[in-house]
């Protein structure tokens, strides 16, 4: 093994993929990332709506590297980089020297400078995001069971989503379903029936990364779920009684926030030009500018297409980039001319409710059941071993079955914000 | 249906039986608790170990009633009896009239009077206090992987379980195991096998409710694991840096409390006398003296059997009172004469590791394989509904296949409690 350290700051899907590809490598590589577990992004929403168990889609990360010798995992957080020395400073912890870094740390929800919006409408992004959403939304209708005040009683049957992105619209698709369809039989003083969720979008449609058709059928897939949908109006204020959306007051006790992303500080640590989200731009081969042993990846960076658009932040661009940058640590390696870098856009996503899925490959799209089940299919297939595979479809069939969610749990105390 | 109105405070074990007996009967029912979901506690270790998730071992209790029109569930925190008014009073919540109130309110762990231990020695009750334990498990071995100094990694690397009852033998087997078996390829900086797992009794034996030979055969099987068991030896201080054991001072970061029962506050409410554990004194039948309209049955009742031991703590026993009260209730509004409460012990199981355990079912006995696989079933049988025992059966039999946990992460970010 050669003496080349390689450190990689963040286990999502473009760090380990990098780790992948640096397979018999004959580097050393040390994986730091915040937390313990490498998360499935895509299937978050599900844990927020009690359809999925934490663990189903969380592994640990060491236990992913336990055969490979070459990996050493740390859980730490890292604060900084200092790019003349060539090191990564943990808090509490020791500083790290690397040959060639990667930073593949993500992003994080956004409020546009609201960041007080926060504590009453929480965003999407770790497994406590999903928790607490998951409380919130069982507790309001556990309050509402009790509430005396029917105004009161209302504010917490309305449920309000912000952004309609996917992760808008499948949690506005699948808390609409809990309420009209899961619950009606198990409340005794309120309809759970009556329960408004509203779905409110700045812009002119849903799913705007989709093609019209696809949007319109999704607003319809939506309506069809009795999800009010609110388009073209801003959100100017959120409180803990509820939104403003545009003219429009909407008293409420709950709110998710779907609106915004925000990119890790990975460019302030490196002192580089980043874009308008916080995103590194990146050289042609997603090196920072003047740095060419340090790889920006994932999320946090921002990477051009041939065409002039932005790479998306999903999964499958992630993934690329990460194997992209293991190609390059092995082409210097060897003395080889590296590769360039050319995002493949594999088609788009989304669900809406239990039945309902929009596809896009291009020049096939794909609307409906067959849909669904292709959206189903593929989030099954890229999950992480045999276990949550399994583990998730046993979930999903037995909602299939059922009808019943399996994970309605309120952990982790907490009452919904007071009124003032 | 009568106008008669039962109000359950409690969803564990009694409570739900006692509901289930009431099928039928013809009165209203009002179930309140403080959590959404009744807990399988019989298998809580087992989340804090990392075995389960937490959705496999609960279930929302409303959900279990949604046939029961009968029943009403209510989230709500008693405050306290009006045994004159006949009212229940909720934390901000209404106050509710009662025809026959049952107190099924249970127990938490009790630290004598150093309530100040529980910080760095939690107990183990709700789904908090389990993954509470499992992220500072977990945590511990993170730490350990980089911490510098030899004594903090020592420390990181030594878990300290106080009482050598079930709960106690349970944590420390799968936690010996978790480091001696599971970890060690995961970490590159340090050696898991050489983690000390210290089981602390202040008694002569482990498992006492059992007969010596049992106690002898489990103690064999902790050393087998690797688990240092402590005999007849008191703990005197419990800190962030270590235990005091009699003379002798051992330093450690992570501390579970299994040692000692405490009841709910129900004899409080109710203003009648308590044992030494705070257990209600109930009548042959079940109900407070003087109160006949209020029984209190459970972990929060003290009930002698006519050989003059008391009712064990365990879930059978309150169920069979949940079950028996119910009986009390039926006669009572037919004008029947209520039959005499008769504990029916049916045998206690414990197990030890992933495959020795202990079984006393009266006149047979039983060690090792054999009685692994009948506490297994057992627990398998008594778990609530398919999707459960489904659930717990694939991530026991996964276990079993790959030796891998399935539950490994750490949430709700929390430091060990620093040196002062």
């Amino acid at each position: 093994m050669s003496d080349h350290h390689v450190v990689v700051v963040g286990g999502g899907f473009g760090g380990l993929q990098l780790v992948n590809g640096l397979k018999g490598a004959g580097v050393k590589i040390t994986l730091i990332d915040r937390r313990n577990h490498h998360l499935f992004q895509p299937l978050l929403y599900q844990v927020a709506t009690t359809i999925l168990a934490t663990s189903e889609i969380a592994w640990p990360i060491r236990h992913l590297y336990s055969d490979r010798p070459d990996v050493t995992t740390l859980l730490g957080d890292v604060m900084g980089v200092d790019k003349v020395a060539k090191t990564v400073t943990l808090r509490d912890g020791p500083t790290i020297s690397y040959d060639t870094l990667v930073l593949a740390t993500g992003a994080t929800h956004a409020y546009f400078g609201r960041d007080d919006w926060e504590p009453v409408a929480p965003g999407l992004k770790t497994l406590e995001d999903a928790t607490t959403i998951r409380r919130r939304v069982l507790l309001a209708f556990e309050q509402a069971e009790t509430a005396s005040d029917p105004a009161v009683r209302d504010a917490l049957l309305t449920f309000v989503i912000i952004g309609a992105g996917p992760t808008g619209v499948e949690l506005a698709g699948i808390i609409a379903e809990l309420a009209h369809k899961t619950l009606p039989k198990e409340f005794r003083n309120i309809d759970t029936r009556k329960a408004k969720v509203m779905l409110v979008e700045a812009g002119p449609r849903v799913l705007p990364t989709f093609v019209p058709e696809l949007s319109e059928y999704a607003l319809k897939a939506l309506n069809d779920l009795g999800v009010e949908v609110r388009l073209g109006k801003p959100v100017t204020q959120c409180t803990a009684d509820g939104v403003q959306i545009g003219d429009e007051f909407v008293p409420c006790r709950t709110i998710s926030w779907a609106a915004g992303v925000q990119a890790s500080p990975a460019a302030r640590w490196l002192d580089i030009p980043a874009d308008r989200a916080g995103r590194a731009i990146v050289e042609k081969d997603l090196t920072a500018p003047g740095l060419p042993d340090v790889f920006v990846i994932g999320d946090t960076a921002s990477v051009m297409q041939e065409s002039g658009a932005p790479v998306p932040g999903v999964a499958p661009a992630a993934k690329q980039q990460g194997g992209y940058a293991a190609q390059v640590i092995r082409a210097r390696l060897t003395g080889k001319t590296p590769p360039v870098f050319k995002y493949r856009h594999q088609g788009s996503l989304a669900t809406i409710g239990r039945s309902a899925a929009i596809a896009d490959f291009g020049r096939i799209k794909l609307k409906g059941g067959l849909a669904w089940w292709i959206w189903g299919i593929a989030h099954i297939y890229f999950l992480i071993g045999t276990r949550s595979r399994f583990a998730v479809a046993w979930s999903w069939l037995w909602i299939f079955l059922s009808g019943q969610h399996s994970a309605r749990l309120i952990t982790q105390r907490e009452t919904i914000p007071d009124k003032k």
